[in-house]
Parts: C-alpha cells; structure tokens; sequence
C-alpha cells in the first residue's frame, strides 16, 4: 500500500509539468481543428502522436479550438500536461516526425502549472486573404479566397475603424454558438486593418475573442459595404440590431488564418 | 469540286487566326505540361476546354511545353491557330469557365501568324522557392520546397555569377534529353540571382533556354556549395567535365515556377 500511495504521489508530481506548444498547420487537410468522429482533425493527430511519443494517454487545451474545415493557423497555442521526462528537444523533433507533413510544432515551452492555452489567451489575431482580381489565381487558391469585384477599400478601412472597440457582437456571430446561448457576446477589437499587396487584400484583426465564425462574417459585412451593397450607416444599423440576418454572409473558410496568441 | 476547294481555302484562310494565352496552374494537380496518356496534363485540359469552346479539334504550342509534374507556371505562355470567330474575352471567360480552378488564363491576344509560342520565345524565367528552416511549413508546402541544413547564400551567389552567362550546361542536364542528343547543350544564362524573404529563399534564373531538369540541377549544386560539400573550384570543374554524374542532385519539382517568357 505504502508502495503504491508513493507511486501515484510521484505521478501527481510529474503530471504538474505543463508543456505549451505553437503549431502552424493547412486547415485544409483537416475537418476543423476539434476532435470529431470520422474526421480527420488537427487535435485528434497531435494527441494520437503525443500519446505514442510520450507513451500515455495526452489530451491538449488549444487557445482556438473550434476553428472550422478549411481555416488555417500560422501560430496555434495548445498545452499539455505530462509525467514524461523527455526533454523539450526530444518531444518537438518526435512529434514533427509522427505528425503528417499538414502540421509542424515550430515552438515548444514548458510553461506554469495553470498555464491554460485557452482561459490564459489575452488576446488572438487572425487574418483573412482575398485575391482581388478579375481572373482567380490558381497558385493562391487553398490559401486565399478570390473576389472578383471591385472594392472602395477606403470604406472598408472606415468600416473596421466602425467596428473596433467594445460592441455586442451578436449580429456577427453564427447561431445556437454557446456564447450566444450564455448571452455573452461583447468581444474588444483591439486592432483591425486592411493592406493591399498588388492584387491581395489581406485583412488582420485582433480581439480578446472571437465569437463563432465573427471573423469570416465581419468579412462578409466589409465586402458588402466594399461594393457599396450598403453603407456606413447600414453597418452600424447591423451591429447595433444584435441580428444576425443582417450581416453579410460568411466569407469562405480558406481565406482564414489564426497568426497569433497572446498571453 | 469548285464548291469544295472554295470551302478549304476558306476554312485555311481564317486558320490565320493566331491566338496567344498567358496561363497560371498549380503544378502539384498535373503530370507536367505536356499530354501523355492515363495522366492528367495541362496541355490536355486546355487543348479539351479549347476544343470543346471552339467546337473545332485545337491544338496548343507551348513555350515550355517538358515542364515536370509538380512545377508551377505564374506565367506559361501557348498559341493556337483557329478559324473561330469569338471574341478574345469570349474565348478567355469560356476557357477560365471550363477550365479546373487549377488552370487559368491571364491574358489573352491575336499575334501575327508566325508567331510560335516554343520557337519565338527569346528568354523564359524561373524561380525556385526554398523554405530554409528547421521547421517544415505546412502552409508553404507544395509551392516551396523545404531544406532545413544551414546556408552560406555568399557562397551560392559567387556559384550562381560563375553559372551566369554562355557555357555548355551539358553536366545539368537530365540524361535522354533531345538537346543532349543533338549535342546542342550550350544556353546562356542572363540572370541568376538569390534573394532572401525571412527564411525564404528564392532563386531567380533567366537564360534563352534551358536544358531538361537544368534548373532544378543548378539549384541542386548551389544547394551542395551552400553546405560547404562543395568549392566554387569543384563547381567550375563541374561546368567543365559536362558530366551529369558530378553535379548535385536534382532539386524536388515543388520548388519551381515558371514567371516569365519573353518574345
């Protein structure tokens, strides 16, 4: 009994080693980041190839876990806990070797015992790529969503300019979200910019978070109002009436990618 | 009889319509450019959208008709003779219709009969793109080949003055090759430059011509005198015994683009 009530004493000991990781991956190889049945995901590679390397049943926290089919992350934060003693260079260069070519560990940390990828994010930024061109590109797509219309960017800018700050997001966020259930839908955009690289238009917005599908639909509502479909003065009816049909419709999931967590 | 000899000198009166198209296409879809049987090709999606558009069998002359599968084109450029009367747009809004979304046509022009898409061309340019860093890039992949060995780019850029110019570039070129046949190897490389984009690095080579598999064996051989397998000595030995065998080995088709053709 003594032997045993040590042993698990040691397990507890070692499981507080908490161990943050930043990946980059193709979201388009996979059905969404969540664990699914029947689908391929990023959680449910990364936690298949930790539980082999580490040889023990691993579970991950990440800082954006319901990302949709098709999104993709520059910089992904998840975490892990261990009772494993293999070093941070060892566990980088395993799982870069079990994981499919589609996702790479660029970054590995141990970090605090309540270091949580997700409650700890302070902040995400996430961009959305357009080519915008009469003719799509083929070396873009996957990557990159192609709008062949002409766009007044300067009424786009003034329209992210609109819809930074503290707002009830509800009119951009998809239905039956748990945080519309909760009634919990004031989100902060600290930053949101659009800049043009030749026929590019790539928009960056950050936020303390992110309502389900906000981003591609607040893309949708700029590009509405890019085309002159509505006005300034629209926009600020949409987001004021916390309804979701008004909003524009949801920009394509290939455009998206999550660039960075702070914690 | 009368009837129908007017109707061929018609018929091959209008097939003076020479037509240029300016294409982009993800190589990674395709077996190369050039048709062959149970792959799909570039040459034979186009040549079946054109045919189909035109409702008359056409057939295209490419100016880089022996790229490999995986290479990418921003830029290919092939003509074809028609008797159709569409209009330019026509053509190009039908071919980009019936085209996969892996193909599509950028420019399209009526050039003067004589005009040949292979044997007019003046000078064609590549690039081939290098993720240089321990890490793999999931989001790069397909279009930019990763080597995660530390460079001297110096180094490869003294190789790449000294590969610059006229030389007989039989030592990189694939072994079968028509021109290797004929004994016709000599090409003139006008530009060969390496440029840096964070951990990207991205080759540039122009010349009036080039060799089966040439750019991707110079890349190779930079890629050995970047590692220090190699002296600039060895790579001018190189150049000079116009053996294959000595030369590096073949860079992936992933990394290589075509960018530019010149009339």
């Amino acid at each position: 009994m003594l032997f045993k009530s040590q042993r698990s004493l040691f397990k507890f000991k070692n499981l507080v080693r908490n161990i943050k990781l930043v990946l980059e991956y193709d979201g388009s190889q996979f059905h969404g980041f969540q664990k699914q049945p029947h689908h391929p995901t990023v959680q449910e590679v990364l936690e298949k190839a930790l539980s082999k390397l580490l040889n023990q049943k691993t579970k991950i926290s990440a800082a954006s876990s319901r990302t949709d089919a098709g999104v993709h992350a520059e910089h992904q934060v998840v975490n892990f806990k261990t009772s494993s003693s293999r070093s941070l260079e060892q566990i980088q260069k395993g799982l870069n070797a079990l994981l499919p070519k589609t996702v790479a560990i660029k970054q590995i940390k141990e970090v605090p015992a309540d270091f949580h990828a997700r409650y700890s994010a302070k902040s995400k930024m996430y961009e959305y790529h357009i080519w915008n061109h009469p003719i799509r590109s083929p070396l873009l797509a996957g990557k990159t969503v192609h709008f062949p219309y002409a766009l007044n960017l300067a009424m786009m800018r003034k329209g992210a300019l609109l819809l930074k700050g503290r707002h009830d997001f509800r009119s951009f966020c998809a239905a039956g979200s748990t945080a519309m259930e909760k009634g919990n839908t004031v989100r902060v955009i600290h930053q949101f910019t659009l800049r043009k690289r030749g026929d590019l238009i790539i928009f960056k917005v950050a936020a303390n978070g992110f309502l389900y599908h906000m981003v591609r639909n607040l893309v949708g509502t700029l590009l509405e109002l890019g085309q002159g479909h509505i006005s300034l003065t629209d926009l600020k009816a949409i987001l004021h009436s916390k309804d979701r049909k008004l909003a524009g419709v949801t920009a394509p999931a290939a455009g998206l990618v999550l660039v960075d967590v702070t914690y």
